[in-house]
């Protein structure tokens, strides 16, 4: 009698490739995911989705219920980046990007910030020998000012008012806050920090601190702190050190990291997801950089961050161990760099990835 | 016959000393101001108004109609800083600052931002090397997410919902930005960047956005450029010498210029105008720093930012050239301090720049 051989496990990808670099670094992440899991025999598949600017000059579309429903059946999506200059502002953001991220129920909006051995940090010496930067800001994704519900009067004339609501929820504030505390609590510093405005925005501020002093109950572990969002950009310049997890709201979460991705050596280097972790539908990795269609095509482009998302997303399938093994190579490829050599392209980038994880 | 001696010019300020640290910087500041004015011979009259935590204790009261009929008859208020631990956040924010900015129609909240020689930016020297800093940022300072529109509903309840109501209207967007251009088109670079997040807060972002454009055909020489305010971060921290004037709301306003406090020495330097440019009302100066609690009282808190707010209160209210030579002392002592010193505490910061004013 023989055992049945298991079924490979399959992993099954939306694959939304966008304008401009988007195409290049997705192609490389992936390049480097099928290498990453080749020891593992999972069965890659992907299909990819035709979504973004190039899409809407041809047809008017950014993302149509047809598409959603299809992107819904995989098990994960890997995003490049979308959008040109000749796009009005606003029409792949909320129409795509945004509608992705909502629709999907992303609520954490993840994007951990470490300042790797390789990197360069605009930061001083004085300010960078205190210590190792290792952080990450658990955004909140589904709320907030990000929902859409602004509206304007008497547009073009003297008398136009334009409004923007930032509309939070305790529904929607516990489960961020929850999550956050969860990824505090399985952190060696296992800190926690709030940076709201909650002293001028009193009404969600004060929904935002009381959420968190109910959690901390759930993880009594967790030391938590507060900063207001002016405060925090003090520190990410001056102590980065101090943070361990940050949990935010969508708009405040937005500008925090960028900034944390500058201190931690570029946006070229920062890897999101965009997560519900309730599984009820597939999770969204993407670099935090645009599509930049300037150097668009001439292999240039450094797929680090694409790289970095895609051991986010490994590590969200349920693959840590080709998670870790992509982030150990992206750190050892970054660290190896030489700083005195023009800046690698793409595929030296890629292959240096791949030789150490053969 | 003998000509009538010219009446003396008088400067006839409110002070609001408030907590912690900020009798003590406004206290250096106004013999700052004295030292700086005296040649002038203009005659400085100040009337003290007791607001901030520590009449809340003792009365409940943030700023009664009163009040605010009294500090409306001055020519400028000079602020030091409100606020201790005892007071539940937002009382004095909303009850009393906030309440000062828009009632006395502060629709300017400037704030400069430039890099002394002898302050410590936590930037790198391979950032600082590429030349000067030296931008000021226009904030908006009565609309935006700051009008206080909010609400909650069904409050501390899992079916809670908390909102924030970012308001903006071309009125208010209009005269702000026209200040903006009047400043940079004054500037030698002229150039003028407008800071929003137009692609997601679409309502709010094009009615600034257009604004720009509208206006910028009266300062045809002013060039402008835009930026999302999460790419803003990066380049305050990557490039900062980029900047020119910025302008941009009141909520992203008070955040960049925190970091860009940060970025050019700390907020222990960086000094702030409320300024109603139409003068219907009083404009008012204070540093940007708080009230500091924790070293009040023992003589250490730098009085610089409190200075640097003084010459803007001078120049606001036609003395320019003792703003010029308070700028410059506090130029000239900065320059002088001895990096490897001990930090010189109140007394010596304001003796060495009165030494030079006299
Ligand atoms: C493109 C834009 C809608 C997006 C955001 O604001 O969330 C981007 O800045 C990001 O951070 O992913
Ligand atoms: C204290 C607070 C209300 C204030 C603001 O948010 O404007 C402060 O941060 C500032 O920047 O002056």
């Amino acid at each position: 009698a023989t055992t049945p051989a298991a079924a490979p496990r399959t992993l099954d990808l939306a694959v939304i490739g966008g304008d401009g670099i988007g195409p290049e670094v997705v192609g490389a992440g992936l390049d480097v995911l099928r290498a990453a899991v080749a020891a593992d025999g999972v069965d890659v598949r992907t299909t990819d989705y035709d979504l973004g600017a190039a899409r809407w000059h041809r047809t008017g579309e950014t993302l149509t219920d047809a598409d959603l429903d299809a992107v819904r059946q995989h098990e994960a999506i890997l995003l490049g980046a979308v959008g040109d200059p000749g796009v009005p502002s606003g029409v792949l953001e909320r129409g795509l990007l945004l509608r992705l991220r909502f629709a999907l129920d992303h609520y954490v909006n993840l994007r951990p910030s470490v300042l790797l051995p390789g990197a360069t940090s605009p930061l001083a010496p004085h300010v960078l020998d205190k210590g190792p930067v290792d952080f990450v800001v658990v955004r909140e994704g589904t709320e907030g000012p990000y929902v859409g519900n602004g509206g304007a009067l008497r547009v073009g004339t003297p008398a136009e008012i334009a409004t923007e609501v930032s509309v939070n929820t305790a529904f929607g504030v516990e489960r961020v806050v929850r999550d956050a505390f969860a990824r505090a609590a399985a952190r060696p510093r296992r800190r926690l920090t709030l940076v709201h405005k909650h002293n001028v925005l009193v009404h969600a501020g004060h929904l935002w601190r009381r959420t968190v002093e109910a959690v901390n109950a759930e993880f009594p572990d967790v030391s938590v702190d507060y900063l207001h969002v002016d405060a925090a950009t003090i520190f990410l310049t001056t102590d980065p050190q101090r943070f361990d997890v940050v949990v935010t709201d969508n708009l405040f979460g937005d500008i925090l990291t960028d900034l944390a991705a500058a201190v931690t050596g570029g946006i070229g280097l920062a890897a999101s997801g965009n997560v519900n972790p309730d599984r009820s539908s597939p999770s969204m990795f993407e670099p935090v950089h645009g599509s930049a269609p300037d150097i668009a095509a001439q292999g240039v482009a450094d797929p680090t961050a694409t790289f970095l998302s895609v051991a986010l997303l490994l590590e969200h399938v349920g693959l840590g161990e080709a998670a870790a093994r992509v982030q150990e190579a992206v750190v050892g490829a970054l660290a190896d760099r030489d700083p005195s050599a023009p800046r690698p392209g793409t595929a030296e980038v890629t292959d240096a990835v791949r030789a150490r994880l053969a």
